[in-house]
Order: structure tokens, then C-alpha cells, then sequence
């Protein structure tokens, strides 16, 4: 039977400050990538987070960003690998420490925003994220959807988990067309959840240039901040059951 | 054999911004409190005080403290305890993620500054620090010295390591004078050492009244930050060897 | 011509988290309290709040906080007067050059949450926050609603700007009910406006007793985080106009 | 008569940590750059600085830097305009308020590290810098070493102080020889004197090429956090006076 994890970002409030859906998201995806303090989340808001992903048995990722909480980790900054490894670390011990606290434990580690992007761009800081998740547990899922953290992960047997996305178009050597580009966003519901079958069960996607390229489909990214989020996620999971298709992590 | 513990804060460093002495220290002590980046400490700072401590064979613990940098966590904050409780399972938990990703493991937990004296005024804070570490391993000792952090440590089984000073008095019912009262501070260095290895040794601490007063001392707390600090650490721990006591964590 | 003004916290998002509903009740109050960065608020908030204030033509005010963004400034921290001093001109300062910089002008200071509760309960930081108005420029009021500040205020010969709010019940000596005893709010819209027109046309309170109370009824509190608030000071703006009450600041 | 200003950072400790020899060098230097509470300082080390200048009577620069205390600014972030325009109104203001408070008067200001840097690369970027001083107080002096943020000073009108090195070689084109390239650094302080005394006098400055190249010293830039300051500052200011040229600000 096939099968896709669907993944959200998730314990972005802080303090005072609500952000997203959490409880009613949690109800929808199999997986979840938990703020960890640097770029949002605080440690209440990381226990409540956490607890209610256990109650809804979903899978607790480490969401780990950039020290830049007013840029929500947005901002590249000019980190040196060691900087990037021990940051890693820190944000992800921590949470792993919150799932093991409460009964649960840490599934996977996913890097946010301007530190995905730095990885993406320098092999150098790709490596100190692949270390830091090796070094916290060798065992530990990396959800990775650039070459170059693709590359670092399977430098040190990481297991990866390639990423899709349901509303971003693809080009020909399997990347997503750049945000700058005409057509790099799916805006049609249903194109998108037509788009995301096919990748789970044919292992392809229709790149804009028409031609079929081969794309590995472990997990499906849903943006939880976007006002239809939650619409978009109970749509995609009709579909895939209607398909036949599990949701599940791996 | 009687022995001892010698403790001392360190990799209080932040950013740019050296403190302390940490790697003469780490010569002269067997365990060290290490700042978990709230009060002191950043995730690069973490990470090179862990690496010297598994390098000098010191016992690591986590020295959790409250959100308050600039305060170095010595300003009381008005906190529930379950902000105290998620405060110590973030930090502690980063640590521990530290030690095991170089190798090593962490040995306890004491608490920084006004988290402290938060703990020693209020029960349910106390019982929130003593739950935190239960959660995170209820193998894990706590480095107590006020009767509430005690009791809350004790109704949950956690082993708890009884710490004395060298440089403080002690009043008949066993706690320390405070710094407000005259004959609070100890200065003679002889004095000092003399008290240390009476506590030791027949388990009692003469009191500022003269009465003997039994007294628990597992661990020693040099404060790293005082200027004499390094020349106290040596002149004790020649004494301790004349008198035959061991330098070595519980 | 009776008047009153009507006050409001404002610029209390954060980054990437909207909190209020600024632009609306903008249209509603004649002074803004603009949160300046410690609680809440980071500098590109405050410049687009304060030239949202300068369209509306509404006084703007700084609101400094305790630095403690998880806590929105409401956990009490132990600070010395000094430090106190210190944040009050940072704040204000920073504030002050935004409205400048924009062609407005800092029209007056309130402090936020437990920092204006620190002072009503401290003679000495009192004295520091009315120190620190007065060396900014001692002709900028200080909105003032506890005995502590006021006296502190006076003896600068600081202007003082007496608060009252609609929605609190009041004690026999002019002070609030605490909410911690039965009847503290006033959930009747139509009594809270009642009791405003009153303290504006007759200088007085009927408090919880039954007595009347003087108040001084210079400027009115309306709660901008709350959900009926633009409600609310809708309501009590066509209630103060159809009794002949000027809104203005003083 | 001939005359150089000396410039020097300042007010670079934060809360425990200590940097930088400040009252020393105060006694040699006619301007100071205060660190403003981002990448260093807080607003009782501002305080203290403050007043410490006016007492020296050493004129009071504000010393914006990027919101990044652990990387002390020097980690280039991508930030907008609208980002940096805020941030440089928000610290340089802060900074005006304490001066004024005290008693003094803001006198210039100057970017700290990455945030300068970035304006060297980003015309826009400069931009915004220059017009927050204009709005800030069209009248403001800036101290610019770079062509970008001299033009974007220039474009408004603000008067440029144009900063010159002691420890630094040039290039042909009037920029400093980067320090990944050979002979960047001037190590002998009397090489370094003699370079600074020809550039007051003559106002050229000999090249790596060996050709002499215009140069506008308005200022000199001494680095105060580097072991020799103290005696570089000494010795400088005793070779000015017997060239008979005068310290003191434009």
C-alpha cells in the first residue's frame, strides 16, 4: 500500500504571541516540526506543543532556525559551521529532551527557513547540520529537500526523507521553480493534489516544461502559517484515501 | 576513604565576552555546573566547555537558570511553575544533548542564581525543578543545599548531593548566615579549609554560636568568578590530599 | 466643555506576530501607548506604529517594559532603581526619536505591566521612573493611576495625568478592587459608561460600598488586546459625545 | 593649527561582561562610539558610559549595530532598508536620550561591524542609514570610510567625517588592502605614526604600490579592544602633540 508522511510546522507562538493552527493542524498531519526557541517557540510553548502532538500521535520533529526571533529566522546570517553545529545541537536537544520528558521522543529533524536555505548554499554548514543530527542520535531522520544537505545526510548514513510540495511547481532537474519565476506557485487545489499523487504513486512529477521527472516523495509539506491551510490538509487527505494511499511517517 | 566533590560554575562565557577561568578550573575540580544559555553561555560556549570537561575527566551538570542575560540570572522573576518546570527540561536537555553528542554524559543538575532562591522561598517552584529533572532521567542527582529544593528532590527519589561552602558561616540550624548579618563571609583561607575538613570528617560545622551542627557535605562549591579563585581551589585540594580525603564525584 | 481622553496600547506586535488591532482603534483614541521594544514591539513595529498614530492625529505615548519579551513585561523582575532609570530613558528615548523622526513629537510616558506595578508597590523605582521622564524632557506628562508614582511625579513637578477605567470596580479610597475579590470588573457595557460620565462630569466613583469617591478623570483606559474592545470604544465615544464630552488629550 | 579627532568604541560590556578599558581610554580619546544595546551595551552600561564621557568631556557617538549580542554584531544578516532605517532611529535615539539626560548632546554617529560593512556592498542599504541620521537630526555629523556610505551621506546633505587607520595599509584607490591579502596590517607603531602624521599633514597616505594617494583624515579610528590600545593611544597622541597638530572632534 503506498504511503506519504504529511508534514507542518508547528509551536510557532511565543510568549504572548498565537501563531497557526496547532490543535486542529495536529488532527491532520502524521508529522510535525517543532520551533525549538531560536527563531520561535519558547520552552511553555515547546511543552504544550509537544504534549499535544503525543495526545494526537504525531510524530515530533526538531525544527531548528537562526538566533533571529523578530526575523522568525528568515535573515541568512554569516554563521561559521561550528556555530551551525552547536546551534543544532542546542535547539534540538532541547526538544528532544521535551518529547523523552513527556513519554514521547524526537522522530526527525527538520532546519527552518534561512538555515535550510544557508545549507542549501554552502556545503560546509550542510555538513555541520548533517553532523549535529549524527552526533545527537546516528538514527535520526533528516527531512532534507536540497542537494546539499542530501548529500551531507547520506555522507554519514543519515536517513533521509525527501520533501515535496504540493503548491510549488518543479523544474527539469527536479528543483523547485524559484518563487522570482512565473508559475512557481500551483494556486489550483486540485493541480496540487493531482500533482502530489502522481509523485506518490509514479514517482514523477510534471515539470512546467511538460517532460516527466522522477522526484522522491517521502513527505509532503503543508505551510500551516497560510490562511487555508487547514481546508488545503483536509482536502489532501480525502484524495490520498480516496486513492488508496496511507498517510503515515516512514 | 572519605572524599568529597569539589563543583564550580563554568562556561559562563557569552559571545564575545570571556568569563572565569574554565580551563584552569577544570585542572582543579571534579564536577562544574555548566550555563545552558539563559542566564550565561551560548550554544558554541556550551559545546567548547562540554568538549574541555570530557577532555578533563570532570563530571558535567547542567546549571539551568532564568531568561535574563543581562541579569546574568541573579534578578528574581515572578515565574509559575510550569514555566520553571519547562525552563529546566529546555536547558538541561540542551546540555545533556552536549555531553552525549561529544561523548560524554550528564552527571546532575543544580539550579543558577535566583532560579535557586526562587526554589528555597517557594515549594510548588522547588517541586517544578524537582519533577524536571525526574522527567528527564529520574537517575539524575540534583545538587541541593535549602531544605525545600531538598524535600521537593526527596518526595521524588531523586538523589540528592548535599553541597557546603568554605567561605560561608553557618548559623545552629544548619544554613548558612546571611550576607546581610556580620561574620557571614569566612576570609581566613585556613579557617576555610579547616571547616571544610570537619564537615568532611565528623560530619559537623561549628556555628557562628559556637554550637556543633551536623551537616551534610557530598559537594564543595568554589565560586569561579571570585579573583582568588584558582589559588583557594589549589590550597584546598593539597589540604584535602594531607588529610586523606578524595577529590571525586558521588 | 467637559472632556476626557482616551488612551490605548498599541504597537505590541513582534516580528512576524500581529497582536491588536492597531489601525482600527487608532480611529477610536486620542493617545496611543506604543510598546518600545523590551515587552513587545522591535523597532520596525514602533516606526510603523507611531506614523500610523501621526495619520490618525493621535498622541503618541512611550510604553516602556520590563525586558522580558516571553513574559509581555508581566513578570515582576527584582531591578534596582538605577536599572530601572536606565530602561525608562532607552525606552522612551528610542520612542521619542521615532516620533520625531516622522515629524511627530513624544507626548507622553506610561509604563507597561509589572514595571508600573513594581513602582506602585516601590517608593524607590517610583522615584526612577519619574527621575528618568523628568531628565528626558521634564514637561512630558506621565500618565499615572497609583498613589507611589503620583507623589513620585509630583515631587519632579512632572505633569501627572490621572487614569480611570470603565471596566473595574473601586474601593472606598479612590483605589481599584483587586481582581482577586468578587465584583473587581464591571461587565455591564452600560454601567462601565455610566461610571465614566460620572467620574468625568462629577469627579466621582460610587465604589463598591455605595459611597462616592472624588476621582480624577483625566484620561480613560481602554484594553486594546481584548476581544470587544473596538466595540467597546465605539460605545463609549457615541456615549461621551451625546453628553457633550470632549475626547482630547490633555 | 592642524587637527585629528580620535575616535574609540565604547560601552561594549553587556550586563556581567566587561570589555574594553573605557575610563583609561577616555583620558586619550576626543570621541567615543557607544554601543547601543544590540550587538553590545545595555541601557546601564549606556548610562554609565555616558556619563563617564561627559565627564571626560569626550564627545558622544552612537555606535548602531545589528540585533545579534551573541555574534556581537559582526555576523553580516539580510536585512531590508525599511530593517536597518529602524533599527539606526531606534539605538541612535536611545543614545541621544541618555546624552541629553545627562547633561550632553549626541555628537556623531558611526555603524558597528557587519551593519557598516553591508552598507559598503548595498547603495540602498547606505541609504537608509543616511536618512536615519537626517531624520533623526539633519545636522548630525557621520563618520564614513567607505564610498557607498559617503555618497549616501553626501546625497543628503549630512556633514561626513571622513576616518582614517593607524594599522592599516592602503591601496591605490584610497580603500583599505583587505586582510586576506599580504602587508594589510602596519605593525610598527612607528611606521603607523608616521603614516597618520602625513595623512593630517600633507593629506596623503603612501600606497602598497608606493605611490602617494589622496586622503581626507578627519578622524582616527583606535581599536580599543586590542591588548596594545592603551599605549598605542599614548603614543600616538604624544607624536601629534610634537607635530604640533591638536585632538579634538570637528
Amino acid at each position: 500500500m503506498p504511503s506519504i508522511d504529511i508534514n507542518c510546522d508547528m509551536g510557532e507562538s511565543f510568549g504572548p504571541w498565537v501563531m497557526g493552527q496547532d490543535l486542529e493542524l495536529l488532527g491532520q498531519v502524521s508529522s510535525a516540526n517543532i520551533a525549538c526557541g531560536f527563531h520561535a517557540g519558547d520552552p511553555t510553548v515547546m511543552l504544550t506543543t509537544v504534549r499535544a502532538a503525543i495526545a494526537a500521535n504525531v510524530a515530533i520533529g526538531a525544527h531548528p532556525g537562526l538566533p533571529d526571533l523578530q526575523g522568525f529566522g528568515r535573515r541568512a546570517m554569516a554563521m561559521t559551521p561550528e556555530e551551525v553545529y552547536a546551534l543544532v545541537i542546542y535547539q534540538a536537544g532541547a526538544l528532544q529532551a521535551f518529547a523523552k520528558s513527556q513519554g514521547g521522543r524526537l522522530h526527525h529533524v527538520k532546519t527552518h527557513g534561512a538555515l535550510y536555505n544557508m545549507t542549501a548554499r554552502d556545503p560546509a554548514l550542510a555538513d555541520a547540520v548533517a553532523q549535529a543530527v549524527y552526533d545527537l542520535d546516528p538514527t535520526l531522520p533528516i527531512y532534507v529537500a536540497n542537494a546539499a544537505i542530501a548529500k551531507a545526510a547520506r555522507d554519514k548514513s543519515l536517513t533521509t526523507i525527501f520533501e515535496v510540495y504540493a503548491d510549488r511547481s518543479y523544474q527539469d532537474d527536479g528543483t523547485l521553480t524559484p518563487r522570482s519565476q512565473p508559475h512557481a506557485m500551483i494556486e489550483d487545489v486540485n493541480q496540487s493534489i493531482a500533482q502530489v499523487i502522481r509523485m506518490i504513486k509514479e514517482g514523477v512529477v510534471r515539470a512546467l516544461s511538460g517532460k516527466d521527472v522522477p522526484v522522491t516523495a517521502d513527505t509532503l509539506c503543508i505551510h500551516g502559517d497560510q490562511p487555508g491551510a487547514l481546508a488545503f490538509a483536509r482536502s489532501i487527505r480525502a484524495a490520498l484515501r480516496e486513492e488508496g494511499i496511507e498517510i503515515r511517517t516512514i
